[in-house]
């Protein structure tokens, strides 16, 4: 069995400038742009978990709710937060640059999440996580109810058998 | 009160060939440019439902079952499912060429909310919508039961108000 | 002997928003990108058809008359117009929205020429075109002439035996 | 009266290696790509000549004879052959490094029309051409020619009129 | 007067992963890409130190020792060396992760040289740095030679006023 | 052995248009996207010297002096300075259009060093120089200075063998 790796083992930032042509009539940063900006980060984290090539499995639902203008400096994490047995769900946090304050405003966040492959495209083990901080913590038990949660919206599951969700309506 | 206009109406198709920037080392479409495509189409279709610049508001669950390979024809499609005061749920369906028997073969949906805004970046309201086919019909129903989660989810309704979705455990 | 097809059967639509990088210095699109497109939809529209790989083989003077701003939205509608033994005469249709009267405008249009090849470069055979529109037929139509011209100026046929663009002057 | 300029005050030549993006599945460099190029060659040269912003009025019909392989090298040289009241023809070779041989080897050639404008968009005169060689002198012969086609072509001259193109068919 | 800052205080990391458009036909990172990566990491760091807009006044020697090949992905690390009156010295760590071993290994430095200016592009004054570790305080005093020999070689000092550097030879 | 080859055998000449996307927020060219053409450009000349595949050694210290703004034409010329056993040194002239005067005006130099490899990645040999004007000659020979400069920097030889430089002390 393969060795438990932390969050932080894998760990991915990157930071980009946003440039006119990322940016809407308004100046503002196309959602699109930034979901593209978020896989790519993502994806590199999970190659780093997983030691192996992979491909975008999914991603939960994103709300846009802060303008990112064009000139911001915005910065992506991308973390694993929990892994099963080929698939792996990766938080990304995104924070732009307060050019005022210099200060790092978190305004975005989304969860994608990879599945390992090997060369012909068949799913493969990944190591599982350990996470260490408090944060990483409590992600880790909430990927068990999302990952319910997409089983149970695929149909792969029942709604009694998606205890964590149903709970959420008792 | 403005005049209701149907999908037809801002329908938007827009064809892509995949280039090797867009692949993996698989040489398959990465998932983080296809949201990106997937936004830029909506977000032409909902300006031309709305009339004015709009913004992405979110993006829904996305999951991704098709390997889509470099050199392929992705075909986006994107339609109005419903509008509502100011935001509009955009359905987006992708379809790639198969270069053997050259039908188009769905691979892909995905469902976008954008939110339309003046010059100052306040929300203001779009015209409602018609449906016209079945699918259109079925889309524009369903699309309720979708934002009543998106407000449960955002804690902006409670439990109880979530009609439709509590309907789904009972 | 091969099926012939319809126009409607390889009809290639692609809506583009007008990035910064796109335009000169008057905000104008660049003639360049413009052409670039166009080639691409007509590709696609003639890979379509043939069920082959195809390369372009020629385009026919093109003359700019409207300016397209940035931010606009330019939806290219490529169809065949005749097909021959291994080429096929692609005509691009190019539509800006009016964001007033939410009209789409016809701006543009290009003739392109493509040929279907195999792995080695060999050309190969393509289906033969049905027209079934009145605009369809009349471009089937035209398309012979056109053809006559090419082979004239590329001094491949003697002005006598281009008879129909020699009655232009008659 | 402005002063007349020659071909050379004005050429203007770019190289370009040809990218994995820019080629089709056969590895070739794809036509609409090499449009671009040369009309981005000819628009610094027409406003080198007119020392004023131009935009692209027209290119003239273009033959893709030669197969260009990604990793080539590709040589552009747009000169003006003739400048009218406000336009300007600009022709461009276009030169392939043989990497066997090491030659630049001409592989392909266009003709594209610019226009010098003002800030409102407005024609304004450009300086006359002074042709040097024995090739530019007989392009700027020949711009004459395309000229009377080119308004034929558009209906601004009756086919009578067109005295140059009329003489090839009698 | 403005309060000391720290490297840590403006550090700035950037993760690429190499597309195919990024390498030459050995499928190896090319230098270029790698210099603008450098600079656009480099950028945002001095752009945060000095909370100011920042332009690159210069870039050191810099050696390509080790082949980067696509699929790679490269990290940038961006800290300020050293803060002068309206100038910055940035040094950029470059790592690549090894596939096999999943170590980041560091195969690239630079250092880049920025100065913050106003709106009107007239240079302002900058924080100071305070260097915190080992390496921050010897790249700190390394600093202050490579200006010394950055203001010989414009022949701004003369050569017995770059102390630093004559004893190299002494 | 081989011939000797002239800088005008393979002088490498690139024009480009700063677009938007190649601008910081001033408007201004970033220098990380001047290093990547001038990369490029020199990367071309070194392979039209060596007639076979080169890769970036190094690049010299390149201070940016002129602000280059959007909009503005900026032509590369890239010529061998000087040819070793298997590394060439490429000096690029950068030159910015002045819009007013029409003039080119020299606003940049850099200096890189490539090495021509074979399909293994191995150093070949290369042809020698044979400078011809006065400034090639002289470039020529500064060329000698920089290569010690390079090898007592990278501890390849000692001080005191640099005599060229230790020179420039005494």
């Amino acid at each position: 069995m393969k060795k438990k790796k932390t969050p932080s083992d894998s760990k991915t930032v990157s930071t980009h400038i946003v440039l006119p042509n990322d940016t809407n009539t308004l100046g503002n940063l196309m959602g699109g742009k930034l979901l593209h900006w978020m896989d790519a980060a993502a994806a590199v984290c999970a190659h780093r978990h997983a030691e192996r090539v992979v491909v975008t499995a999914s991603v939960n639902h994103v709300a846009f709710n802060h303008a990112i203008k064009v000139g911001d400096f915005v910065t992506l994490e991308a973390k694993v937060a929990r892994a099963f047995t080929s698939s792996m769900e990766i938080y990304i946090d995104v924070m732009v640059d307060d050019h005022k304050t210099n200060d790092r405003k978190k305004c975005q966040e989304a969860i994608y999440t990879f599945v390992a492959v090997d060369q012909y495209g068949n799913t493969i083990d990944v190591p599982q996580l350990k996470p260490e901080t408090e944060e990483e913590k409590s992600r880790f038990d909430d990927a068990l109810k999302r990952k319910q949660l997409a089983l149970l919206l695929a149909g792969k599951i029942k709604p009694d058998a998606a205890t964590e969700i149903k709970a959420l309506f008792e």
